[in-house]
């Protein structure tokens, strides 16, 4: 079959390999319908993340059909439409029952390198899905993959990020950065009933395009976005700030932009070990502060559910469809700023 | 001042009274900019309520402008546009310090006769509100008096209704009724994430209009709203119901929608003492049940909020706007079913 | 194997019947070696509920070892010690992906008949557990099975109530019936963070038992608990009140307990379908109700967990411990009401 | 009248000073009948906060009788027993009215120097509370002012970090630092229902003194407190942690003892401005941090209704009692670390 493999730095090819087979019992094989080049699988295109050997299959973001399961899978049957999770959770471990399947004690990521499990990617015309049960969901009828494959990811990751930050009805939002991520976060935000959501970022191109969605777009490459912020709540700052970006001074900015006993959940994946957390403010402020990889799992049917609903529309971020064999152009594209989000027509 | 005075049995009038003064320290004076009638003012017009003396100033939905403050006023001062809750509430008794401002030991509803605290209404150019740090709330900049209005009573009733439910973005939800409550509801629902809103009326002009704003109508003249229900929920039914019409037919109906594990909350008034409850059913069901008037105080900040970032427009139930002295007429064409909703221009 | 079988009204008999098998891979074999009388198998005892046939092996409650499991079973195995949930669910339909367990499509109650899902039941010396993954915990080290053997019924039913009312840490509670599920509630009261808990019973032997335990006891053969209560808090009434004794009764006593906004849990099995609730008496005071049959398997970890760190010891209840063989004593005095509870010991 | 004043570093004495006035309507006098040294005491004691003038009365935790009350107050009347928060906080800006009352823009903490509102504190035999209808409760009949005077400050802080924590009943909670308000942290999250509570403490003592109140103690200065936890959870980690030392040593102990997905509250009190928060850790375990002063307003009446009760003897951690007089000595033997917690008899 063929599939997207990684070659090199900042080289990726479209290769033959042999399709994957049921190895355990709790395995499913999928079928490959729709997949999408992540922003995090730019790391492992630039070469950041160590653990990815030449010929690795990439990916963990797809939707497909259901081509065979393992003795032991109930939930999935072969010919179902599903959308897998990125990350893969046993199930069955403590944290798992905890309900904490992105801390699984057996867990990793699709298409991510040996530290991430070593399990090959869904950029592919099949994909070998660990605990398929646990994995996948059935995709509503009616509801395109094309829409589907954001809860899988990046949708689920912002909307959960808006749901750790504990926002309620009626309060203000600041999202920084409007990329996918960001632009996810916008609408997680406006669904769990954001009266206004401020969508912060210095290209004013995305700012404008989260504008569409009914956030206030403030471009921060032209005015401070602190000041801004503080004019329009009354010098209060913002109950909630969701950081989608990654990196000390887009963490330093959220700090600045919330309301004294306010709260920040941030998603944006940075490769700091250390931050210098401002100690003193957060305490005579009371911050609470939230970093964290999303527990897709949690969120994935309620993310369900708001898309085939139409209360969300997560392909407004969609700005390049490729099919599987131009994955090379779409990672160059993607790495190069050209494209916000690029997905896969696969088979 | 002019006020809409009660006269008797289907009949009300515009009469002179004397203009309110202060008469304790807590007391704050509101020139009236808008009066709307409110469904439950319909129970006065129609005798159902006793304890409505002829001559009494009707009404208790009411924006202004602060016109005079008693000396322990600190909240609001001379000059600020307000808003009313319909519920007027001490602020200090113990059930008031528990935040159950609509469980107020010395509360009452302005207009609404000597049941009630005997409080003349705010169908008039001037109203005393007793209690007016706890009962005023300032209109944000920019938002006009004729959306504020509905946060005062109905639309935040329907919204503290449907956040009693526990409704979770995502969940599906039914609201019996689309009258002005019904509504209401519909928006709030929206608002608090549901990826489903039925609405479900036996008039087909009604659910039609739940349509514009995003509902699946459902016409239950024409179909059983049950089978509709159970057709688009895979037979499960929906996970929240709110019934806002009243009566022991709605609530039966309420319980033939709700999921197992569901919850109902109910704001339609009743006049019944007693209903039999089908206790087997929620039993077996595990069915929670909640019926009660409205906690104003809790939920004003968040709708206010809402209303002014235009995530919520309440002026779509509106039908008739008359001046202060056609609300004769105004009663006459509510009370025909003739009007949905209809607001008052005082001054 | 020697079981517990029902024979007729009023008759149980200890019979030798075939053991049990593994009939699907889904199943788990346990090995009994407690098991207990509850209070719902006196209804059965009594004939109160149709569909079971005459030889069908009774009970619910019970701890033991794992003897075999089926192909699928991944969460347990052989040897481990394990206590089971009285009510059974497949852990794949719909509402127990909502984690709704106790309202699964497929679920039912051991050893409680035809309209149950006519299970074998759990007083025998080998019980088959369906979908064991889903409806067995394995015991905490240094756990004895006769303290475990609770949480998989009356103290988790229990605990469930007082969560399902929301208590808050400083409520005050009142709990009426101080049989072993309202022994059990006033524990998880305490352990939830009730201020004060008032065990209303009118066995005066039965209040002083839940004195001993730190509740206050209102003796209700001797004074109106109407009057204690409201004596006893300001004349406002209890935020919470749990009902643990079932039927018309008990339930309009907690009604007249509850304070304005507040909520009342039920969990006394009752047989009437209907009820005459006080509708006008809960809409203006705004009340809460819910009634339903536990999900046991929500809460059951937080129990295990509470029972081993020894913050609730629910063998206080316990009045008799009988081998396997004496059941027919057991349930002769649990029916003459000279039993609270009686533990059968096995094997 | 007499009043502790500020003198210079490590020097306080009892002087003469004039009484305090009612300086605005909403100013409340208390005549003081307990005062107690608290830890942040000696921050001043010891010179580290600047902005306490030589003269000026200190203190912060009390309890009194109310003396005179401004023309504006309602809540509270000449002869009420109070208790008063240790935070002063206004009642009426946009802060306070979103319930953060520790954010208030015009607030303070008595007798804390000017950088908190330069308010004269309350070890003095009478001390003027502004807003006191906000800022002071009543004492429930029967609870003695040694009992009560912890929540307005210690017990209401810890109790506060507890539950800003999330702890759920069932969960495994790790307290570091056995001082008074780590003291007061165990018995708050034992109320909450945490299954265990470790109490971490380089004192053996203290560890003790934690021991008996239930707590696991952990006496860091024998055995490594990270193993010991892992040990005891399975090499999981806590759900909880709530750090009461202050200080990077201890922030980073938290975050070895956390479980992946758990929750970390710190209340001790720091001078760093920064800190090197572990980014990458917290990201790929997903860890919630919050630190922040104590909103006491939000948790006192909880508290007083907890000890009250009896299910919180906050008199645990008492180590001396000394007239008002002796608050040299008092303050001396605090700063010397042979007293644990100083109460001032007054009057």
């Amino acid at each position: 079959m063929k599939a997207v493999q990684y070659k090199d730095v900042e080289s990726v090819m479209v290769g033959d390999v042999a399709e994957p087979t049921i190895n355990t019992p709790d395995d499913v094989l999928v079928r490959v319908t729709r997949a999408a080049i992540c922003g995090s699988d730019l790391h492992l295109y630039r070469g950041h993340i160590p653990g990815m050997a030449p010929g690795s299959i990439m990916g963990h973001e797809y939707t497909g059909i259901v081509a065979a399961v393992g003795e032991r899978v109930r939930h999935v049957q072969v010919g179902d439409r599903v959308v897998g999770t990125f990350h893969v959770a046993c199930g069955a471990c403590q944290l798992c029952r905890l309900g904490q399947y992105h801390q699984c004690s057996h867990g990793g990521v699709l298409g991510y390198g040996l530290a991430f499990g070593d399990y090959p990617g869904s950029q592919a015309e099949m994909v070998r899905v660990p605990w398929g049960d646990v994995n996948l969901r059935k995709i509503p009828d009616g509801l395109p993959d094309e829409k589907a494959i954001f809860t899988g990811d990046i949708l689920t990751t912002a909307y959960g990020a808006v749901r750790n930050s504990g926002l309620q009805p009626g309060e203000t939002c600041a999202v920084i950065g409007a990329g996918p991520v960001g632009m996810m976060a916008v609408m997680a935000a406006q669904v769990m009933g954001a009266a206004r959501v401020f969508s912060i970022d210095r290209d004013s191109r995305r700012a404008g395009a989260a504008e569409s969605l009914g956030a206030i777009p403030v471009d921060s490459s032209r005015s401070n976005p602190v000041r801004r912020v503080m004019q329009a709540t009354g010098g209060l700052g913002v109950d909630v700030v969701i950081e989608a970006v990654g990196g000390p001074p887009t963490l330093a900015l959220a700090f600045q932009l919330v309301r004294g006993g306010g709260r920040i959940a941030a998603v944006g994946v940075t490769a700091e070990a250390q931050w210098a957390f401002p100690l003193m403010t957060a305490l005579t402020r009371d911050i609470t502060f939230r970093i964290g990889l999303a527990n897709t799992h949690r969120d994935i049917d309620a993310t369900l559910n708001l898309v085939a609903a139409g209360r969300i529309d997560p392909t407004t971020v969609v700005s390049h469809r490729l099919p599987l064999e131009s994955a090379p152009e779409g990672y160059r594209l993607f790495h190069e700023q050209r494209a916000d989000k690029v997905l896969l027509t696969v088979g």
